[in-house]
């Protein structure tokens, strides 16, 4: 951590515990440069952050004052799925959104996918480049199937931020993190078995499931807390539940991180009813926290952790280069990626590997986190300015999508329909269930649009809630 | 097909019929050139492809002879398989061969790694490298979870050589022929079900069959004609058998090519026990036969045939660009396929097409075909010079693998540790069974080596099975 971060977590845990109110006067740069030892441009560097961070705001010729944090528009209520196990349906609604292509001049709110316009991305795609023109040698035979070890090896050494200690040889790279899911669903469970999901859920989580003939058992979430561990408990003690796949640090679609606490105390759930945890982290780095959150697996003392992560979310989905930390199912993890796919391609393997080892893959990842956070406090802005009364809103921790509750008769189904009328595509809230739910439901991404198309799109969107609410009525 | 082609093709179907026999004098350049109404140029090319083929010989200031084909050592005798379902075991072993490090200095007779070293290539990396710099943009968002467009459409315009007609939505591009098998497995399976295969077979397809839950029923094969109609049928008969995955072009290991009747017969067969046909293409464009062999897939009439393809045999593995056919399991294949790892890559899929499209592909085809057709000659020769008598080694009618079948009381599991101290690697037979049988086969590679290295290794082979021999008799 850089000196000016380490001040401005200083200042934020003294501001989150009292010790300076809403409205009060902080201490003055040339005081805190004294008190701290530091330069004045580190004290103003703290400052800056604090203030995107939207905790502090400059008065001019006054000084730096704590801002008052509203969350202004309600959080979505706590969820309730059926508390039974459940087969997983929607896949032609995931099918039909999969398919949707992106036509110009349409605003595209309905995928989660990252800003890659970003110049700190230069440096991978330079070396992308220069690796497929001058060693395209690289990329043409048969690589690890446990993927590069210089890959491996920087995954390590990233691991350490989520608290993990990690040796390459832990690691199994992937396709994506839909890869890595999808493998050690299979490598914990026998088809037939219970897998418990946070409610609601990745899609592409649920489809892993179904295609492995599993079924789910949905868990109750608060857009805050995240999942209910007292609601664990009791689906644990009444059903036979294999596995647990689990979303804790920025979780998709709500938003929300488990506190360290509360995953620690997940863990030890775990460890009680002996079940495994996929702990899918693809959104972990570009928490808006920083240092980032400690992963569950951090916690992990017997290898029943495998964690899954990618840098679709915090690089580019198109890179595919995903990895599992598998803990003690390493060996089966190995043969099912191995059956799965085979190995990875290479060059995106060894790009990858040098931008992390070069600082480009940290400094990419600050930027961005900044970024979505000031997309989300822009976005939440104008949903509390255009959406109806009565619209609630997740209050996402870090990642770039966010939850929108709309009142209980609203069909976002329908909805979306109409929405591709305006050229707006929302994700219906009913693919992150298995059977449905959330119909009044939709996740909307904010990732890369301009202030004025993000305000515009949630006007079209006030503008079709009205419209399908006259002609529903 | 170019005019010498077609020429060439005239003139070795009358060979093959007996119009010329062996040691006859063929018409001259002249005469031919008068006949067929071509330049003495397209003659001469003729000729000379049918040199490299070895049908016929050029005797200085005498003309053209038919040559005298022998196959010299003798054939592998008709595998025997345990006749009943079995698991699949054999993984341990396979991981060995997969994480077997590529050593300066060792041959590598292990792998079915294809050249990557021809000029040929060049225009398909250039594009690749053009694309990294020039479109890196192409390359970073989700792409269409079925596979980019352009391609589809030149994977479809390829098909017609193998005798399908297929439409670019019949197509889901996958990652390398690997994950097309484990897909399409899992598409027409449940587990516990029976699927069976030819004996030997390629490790990866039946490791995909453990994966699944599903048990193997092998079917004896001979090393010319494949698989056994008959034992398929009698197995049929006894065992709830869902589905056939099999190789009938260029088989690996074995190199065989079922005829065209026998294809057919195949698919009538499986038609009437209404059973799935998982027919795996990956070395039917280097098929030394060209036209190339038409698929199982071409008598499709109904759908039951998945046909699992890539470039990794053809152009090179590290691209990871497959493909399936799935006929009327389409829809259940786009779910499995996205579960499995999302959507491909899209810049190798982009300049495959491209290369394609350009006639690359076809060049680099034609090319390969001859030069691997004249390293299995030139192999066989080898073989039969240095290795001891009592060897059988199969007579490949395309790819780069041959089987060689050695004494029985020699196990190729030792003789391949004592290879490793000579620096020579090779795959041992067990891997190629469920159940470990074939301890006295084993796969080798003429895909890459020089002559003089591929003598020498098979020099070497036969020095450590003399070594081998006294030690273990």
């Amino acid at each position: 951590m850089t000196l000016y971060e380490t001040l401005a977590n200083h200042l934020k845990e003294h501001i989150q515990q009292g010790f300076f109110p809403v409205g009060s006067k902080l201490p003055s740069v040339r005081q805190l440069s004294h008190e701290h030892s530091v330069s004045l441009s580190t004290v103003q560097e703290a400052y800056r952050q604090l203030e995107l961070e939207g905790m502090v705001e400059a008065k001019p010729k006054s000084g730096y004052f704590v801002r008052k944090i509203e969350i202004r528009t309600p959080l979505p209520t706590t969820t309730r799925p059926p508390q039974r196990p459940m087969e997983v349906s929607q896949w032609e609604e995931v099918l039909n959104l999969l398919l949707c292509k992106s036509e110009s001049g349409f605003l595209q709110l309905q995928h989660a996918m990252p800003d890659m316009e970003s110049s700190s991305l230069k440096p991978l795609l330079k070396k992308l480049g220069d690796l497929s023109r001058h060693r395209p040698d690289l990329g043409l035979p048969y690589g690890d199937i446990r993927g590069s070890e210089e890959l491996r090896e920087q995954l390590a050494r990233l691991a350490v931020a989520s608290g993990c200690l990690l040796h390459p040889d832990d690691l199994v790279v992937t396709s994506g993190c839909q890869e890595a899911l999808s493998v050690c669903l299979r490598a914990v469970t026998q088809p037939g078995d219970i897998v418990a999901i946070e409610s609601p859920s990745f899609y592409g989580s649920m489809q892993a499931i179904k295609a492995a003939n599993l079924k789910t058992m949905e868990i109750p979430t608060h857009s805050e807390d995240g999942l209910s561990l007292e609601a664990l408990e009791l689906a644990l003690d009444q059903w036979p539940i294999k596995a647990i796949l689990i979303t804790p640090t920025c979780n998709n679609p709500m938003g929300y991180s488990l506190s360290e606490a509360k995953k620690e105390r997940l863990y030890k759930l775990a460890q009680s009813y002996d079940i495994s945890i996929i702990e899918d982290d693809v959104y972990g780095d570009i928490s808006y926290d920083f240092p980032r959150p400690k992963s569950i697996k951090s916690f992990d003392e017997d290898g029943r952790v495998l964690l899954c992560s990618s840098f679709s979310k915090s690089v580019a989905p198109g890179l595919r280069v995903g990895w599992i930390a598998p803990g003690r199912y390493r060996d089966k993890v190995t043969h099912i990626k191995y059956v799965s796919s085979s190995m990875c391609p290479t060059l995106p393997q060894i790009a990858m590997a040098d931008f992390i080892k070069t600082g480009g893959y940290e400094r990419h990842v600050r930027r961005m986190r900044l970024q979505y956070q000031q997309g989300r406090d822009h976005f939440l802005d104008a949903i509390q300015t255009y959406l109806p009364k009565g619209t609630r809103v997740s209050y996402p921790k870090g990642g770039f999508v966010l939850w929108v509750e709309l009142n209980d008769n609203i069909d976002v189904a329908k909805l979306a329909i109409m929405g591709r009328e305006c050229k707006i595509n929302i994700a219906p809230g009913m693919l992150f269930s298995s059977t449905g739910k959330y119909r009044n439901c939709m996740r909307l991404n904010f990732s890369d649009q301009s202030i004025a198309d993000r305000e515009n799109g949630v006007r079209k969107l006030a503008y079709v809630i009205n419209k399908y609410s006259k002609q529903y009525s």
